[in-house]
């Protein structure tokens, strides 16, 4: 048997540095950054607890582009190298000089801030480069280093003249890299990775108008001065406490971070956990847009302030998803798969740290403001809703503040309908009917028939809104939903008082024979109802539990498929007291009969919305005919 | 000056593989099964160039659990490895075997269809495993040779008794991986990554029915046998001749790629150039569901036969990323930015190859069964009409196939359609104009009058025809597009001839007033016509400008923003022509008069969809105590 030690050679794993390192090139630039940041963290420190003697003063990382000589230059003032750093953390490919400062300063350094971790980043340089040199200059005594390669594993090091502390990185860009040397694209690449991170970057310098000295001319143009250009903002909201945070810092602050969203957020939500875990951020409540899915993947993913992702799923509930804003933990395990990320145990408790805190926040919004938690409920509501089907603990929490709207425009949590409504829309068998409409328009004559019986209505327009009613009446006692073009009134709530037929039984029989010859059969089923002779002649109806079924397959899950390819069943409900019927049967001929019926059943298909196309131009044209 | 080597140290650099080699963990099974291929490919190649003395015969690769030891085994009867071997391919990381072998053999070994690359996949067991041990015995007559590695640097290498040719790879499942332990997992594996690899690929076994024997009596079972359950297609049929293939072939592959998908697929485009570049596949016009989003990301990217992703968006033009199927290519650059790979020239022309291989398919189908062609037409126009809106190319092609399809099911092409109308449906100012409908119901009474002149109505509901009207618009000539109820007919389109008024100028005055008292204003703009007596007495339109940039603006792109905020303008279309207007003019009371008007209005907002809620009920309401 042989014992050995496995190789790697540098001359293999180079070039796949070079190209497999980062299946995205571009993130190269946030790699250096992040490193110019780390070494001026690190010299913060050291200043800090007295291990380094020179002024900290106020250093910024600086990237300058060179379009002539096709170079790039990242130059921090941090604690720089000397040769023989450059040796041990450049020389030696993945060997992390952060993981050994953290390590060294275990105890004082845990809150630096500081981002590195496999020293890798530094080579991905050479993923755009061909050549790239080091000149660095430590905050000790020593001497400063140059180091170049041009991506072949040899290097040489030499003296330089450098004078100020810090480490400069210049690369000269290869030929099918170009792009980087472009403003636009650099300047926006600083602003998808670096707006937030806590070292002032400066690109550029731009152009300040300065107030006019007091005895200027009023022609006289104002004075401006050339200044530095700091692509981003180092304490970002999210790293404050929520006490030191006024309204407005929390609006300014989504406008940071959505410049293109003019529409203000609704309410937002400030996460702060060092225990267990590791989290900051905020997250916003928008305006919602019609399209569910297009609202997805606006919240930002930060590790120690560098943007990571805005794919946040499965670490995110998926109801919130559809939120807005930031989360920064270094806590989140994100090179391994969203299915294992989903398991992991740390990123479930962060998961349900996030649904906690947004319930209670709901329901603190809604004690604080119910009247402006009410007049924000219909954009927030589909995320609520959402969540009250997907999270159990969000369900029991939001009992607190989740609304039931009515036609009319009132509000009532659920205890406060029930209360409501007890008394009145109990029928016979002692279960409570919640009545509701989808569409005040739509449904508006069946909506005015209930409200004649002095019920409630609500008012349920939500797409998912057929689900949460089927759990609210497995998890709630005793309780119905029953939409207002279900059945008529009197049968949606059945009480025991019953209304005496105007018509005997001969009479009911024959307007049955008549109806069932001229209404078609496979569309409507006749229904005969003693009612008030003051409701509608004709109405049609379709039953509360196919209909939602339909419904709820149609919006994915629940509902059996079986039912989304049943034809749309309805009933025709012919008001037996009514005047028009009696005057139906009293008709002599069958011909005008048969006209009579015709013309009713227009009617009540016109009310829900069913006479269309030519039948709808025949029923118009027959009208103008009326008129005349 | 000094020079060095940088140095890449096997401990820093190899838990770095274990963690970040793939973001995905699960693609270690790939991997391996590739390498497994590969060895097997390579003793196929040496076999056949007479290389290797030994018989080829049918080699598999075999994946197997040992659940109770925590143990998976992936073993295979290619080329194997000598000891010698193990120590050059396995203890150097990143040397490439695969890459070795190709330049060896470059010109015989070009299509033996050898997948690796850089030497790293045998690592990525090290992701899942805390211990792997390889088993191999070489084709020459080398020993076999155990070797061994913890996931420390160091391994162990000795002799093994194996016999049999070829390699194993036992990986001792890691702790935190044990999902990888299910056979439900890694079947779902297998059949994700190697559903399609070119050597046959067995995980365990199933029983197989045999035919009774003739003796057997009614009631005995039919005898079974256990046989491989071999999970992989090694020949699919993209990879081989069109010529070969039958239609059923085409369908029989689409099953195997979507066996949940119950529907057939509408056409198939079977891809195949080796020059400039290297792609084959088949790609499927599927039926297309009312979610466009939904479609996306159903065409899977092969290499070699290895499945690779999902996402073939930059590679393939956007337009058909709704279509399904299959396109292998060694040359397409995965693992980079996908900006970039939009830039690159090689998918540049991969992507204008797949586009103009969809525009000669289609027209060969149009050409060669036409009335097949119509019938899937309303299944795969958003994609033709999204492909020429987005490629220009493809919206030159497309005129030879693009059809137009009338509100009584004719079909025609731009052309026909052109030649058909042009005597009848040019105005006096030369101006050919194309009617349509969006919806035969909503728009039936507009449909009628435009049949009544004998007009050709085009039925055009895509979401994106607005953009397609106004591209067809600016790149024909003398045509304009108008919607049926976008005006009278007669302004629709405008001919010489003038009906003559049967209203003095006087009484026209005196009905405009009346109507303006009446109608009210900030809805409909009031315009007198003197149409035909038997055309409707009053109509509600919707000018074509308007309301094509709101739908444009809806659809995203083209119209402008302004327009989406513009409210809805109608204009109430009367004719003076009409019984029933010489009919108001006449009645003597103004109470009477408005009345007519508000059922006449009435009346035409139903034609129009417009009158809902309150308003209908009201209606209704009237209309009942007016057949009474």
């Amino acid at each position: 048997m042989t014992k050995g030690n496995i190789n790697v050679s540098v001359e293999n794993i180079f070039p796949l540095i070079k190209k497999f390192l980062y299946s995205d090139h571009e993130i190269f630039l946030r790699e250096l950054i992040s490193n110019a940041t780390d070494a001026t963290l690190k010299l913060k420190h050291l200043t800090n607890i007295g291990e380094s003697k020179v002024e900290y003063g106020h250093p910024q990382v600086e990237v300058k582009i060179d379009k002539d000589n096709k170079k790039l230059h990242i130059i921090d003032q941090g604690l720089g190298m000397t040769a023989e750093e450059v040796e041990k953390y450049i020389n030696q490919v993945a060997f992390s000089g952060a993981e050994e400062f953290l390590d060294k300063y275990k105890d004082s350094a845990k809150d630096s801030g500081i981002i590195g971790h496999f020293g890798l980043g530094f080579y991905s340089a050479f993923m755009v480069a061909d050549k790239v040199e080091i000149i660095t200059k430590s905050h000790t005594d020593a001497p400063a280093a140059h180091w170049t390669c041009d991506g072949s594993p040899q290097y040489t090091l030499e003296e330089a003249d450098k004078t100020d502390r810090g480490t400069e990185i210049i690369l000269h860009i290869a030929e099918d890299s170009t792009e980087f040397l472009e403003e636009n694209r650099i300047s926006a690449l600083l602003s998808k990775y670096n707006k937030f991170m806590p070292v002032p970057i400066k690109f550029g310098t731009k152009t300040e108008t300065l107030p006019k000295p007091e005895d200027a001319k009023e022609d006289d143009p104002a004075p401006t001065k050339e200044v530095d250009n700091i692509i981003n903002n180092p304490n970002p909201a999210w790293t404050k406490q929520p006490a030191d945070l006024e309204a407005e810092d929390y609006k300014n602050f989504y406008r940071e971070l959505y410049p293109m969203q003019f529409e203000e957020p609704l309410f937002n939500i400030h996460l702060n956990v060092d225990y267990p875990f590791n989290l900051t951020g905020i997250l916003y409540f928008p305006k919602l847009a019609a399209d569910m899915q297009v609202q997805k993947d606006k919240i930002q993913l930060y590790q120690n302030q560098v943007f990571v992702t805005d794919n946040v799923e499965g670490i995110v509930p998926d109801f919130l998803t559809m939120l807005r804003g930031v989360i920064d933990s270094p806590d989140i395990p994100l090179n391994v798969s969203r299915s294992y990320l989903q398991a992991d145990g740390a990123v479930k408790k962060i998961s349900s740290y996030i649904t906690r805190k947004v319930a209670d926040k709901m329901k603190s919004l809604f004690n604080n403001n119910r009247e402006e938690f009410e007049v924000k409920w219909n954009d927030i509501k589909i995320v609520i809703e959402y969540g009250m089907l997907s999270e159990e603990k969000f369900f029991e929490k939001a009992d607190a503040f989740a609304l039931y709207p009515t036609v009319d425009g009132k509000f009532y949590t659920f205890e406060e309908l029930t209360n409501a409504i007890k008394a009145k829309q109990t029928d016979k068998d002692d279960k409570m009917v919640i009545l509701y409409a989808s569409n005040k328009d739509e449904q508006h004559a069946y909506i005015e028939a209930a409200k004649a019986k002095d019920y409630e209505v609500l008012l349920l327009d939500s797409p998912i809104i057929s689900h949460l009613m089927q759990k609210l009446e497995t998890s709630k006692e005793n309780i119905s939903f029953a939409r207002v073009d279900a059945d008529h009134i009197d049968n949606l709530i059945k009480k025991d008082d019953t209304t005496i037929s105007k018509l005997s039984e001969d009479e009911q029989k024959s307007l049955d024979e008549l109806l069932k010859e001229v209404v078609p059969s496979e569309k409507f089923s006749v229904q005969l109802e003693a009612m008030d002779s003051s409701a509608t002649p004709f109405m049609i109806t379709q039953p509360e539990f196919m209909r939602r079924m339909k419904e709820m397959q149609q919006t994915g899950g629940g509902g059996m498929n079986m039912f989304g390819n049943m034809p749309e069943m309805y009933n025709l409900v012919v008001n037996t007291n009514s005047d028009l019927v009696g005057e139906i049967l009293n008709t002599k001929t069958k011909k005008k009969q048969e006209r009579l019926i015709n013309q009713s059943l227009d009617l009540a298909r016109l009310s829900q919305g069913l006479l269309k196309g030519e039948e709808l131009t025949n029923f118009i044209k027959r009208s103008y005919e009326m008129i005349k």
